[in-house]
């Protein structure tokens, strides 16, 4: 019955306006909205950087731009988890508040990565760039494993 | 029968390796893979501006970023849909090759409605700026209903 109400919302707000706002319509929790698109945005290079990097897309030389990209987002992160942003649309555990210096270190590993990363591509050298890139995709795996909601 | 076997390939390959790739993690066409990628990029970004410019997310003075960043993705878009990238993990409709000239429009459309959000979030005005933002908006819905499968 919940849900169903919650889809209600959902439509009504879709007909309310020919303008459709960008994932998670219901939330209204700042924090909470603004994490996730910094993590969309980390996942949407990292997606692209596979075609690059796994699949021979062409884009070769833009390999810098996405892994410059992704420390760029990190930076942007600002306030993530308040107090209070752990209710809503959100898959955080509540691990992030229990445990903060855990958290804190695999969010510190993960910008290491992508700054390693990033470093990687201005070498140019692809098997340095791929294990790089590997080591942050561990390294977004480690902390969702932990700190993230299946 | 099919959609079992594909998960069953996407478990066999959960369990290859500790690393995940992110996303159409089954999709090998990296021209799929890579726009899907520069759009997440896109939707992460309007994602947290969306925090910024309607649910008071205190990270006002870093919308610049995000609409520039916006530019940015769609510069590296690059050649997103060569012929045989309509067969796949994709939600592209066929009118995106059969009729092209609209569907460059729509794209043309887009990025200039991007250029203009990052124009007006230079000038600071925050009503300008959620103008724009709608704008760009509404392109993207456009597109979607014309030219991405439901």
């Amino acid at each position: 019955m919940k849900r169903l109400t919650m889809i209600g919302y959902a439509f009504a707000g879709a007909l309310a306006s020919s303008f459709t706002l960008p994932a998670a319509a219901d939330e209204t929790n700042p924090y909470i909205v603004h994490r996730q698109g910094i993590y969309k945005t980390v996942s949407g290079h990292m997606t692209s950087l596979k075609a690059i990097l796994f699949l021979k897309h062409e884009a070769r030389d833009q390999a810098a731009y996405h892994a410059e990209a992704i420390v760029e987002a990190f930076k942007h992160m600002g306030n993530a988890y308040p107090a209070g942003s752990d209710k809503g649309e959100t898959k955080a555990r509540a691990e992030i508040w229990t445990q903060p210096d855990k958290f804190r270190e695999a969010g510190k590993n993960a910008f290491a990565a992508a700054t390693a990363l990033a470093e990687a591509t201005q070498l140019g050298e692809q098997k340095e760039v791929i294990t790089a890139y590997k080591k942050l995709g561990d390294s977004c795996k480690a902390c969702h494993d932990d700190f993230r909601k299946k």
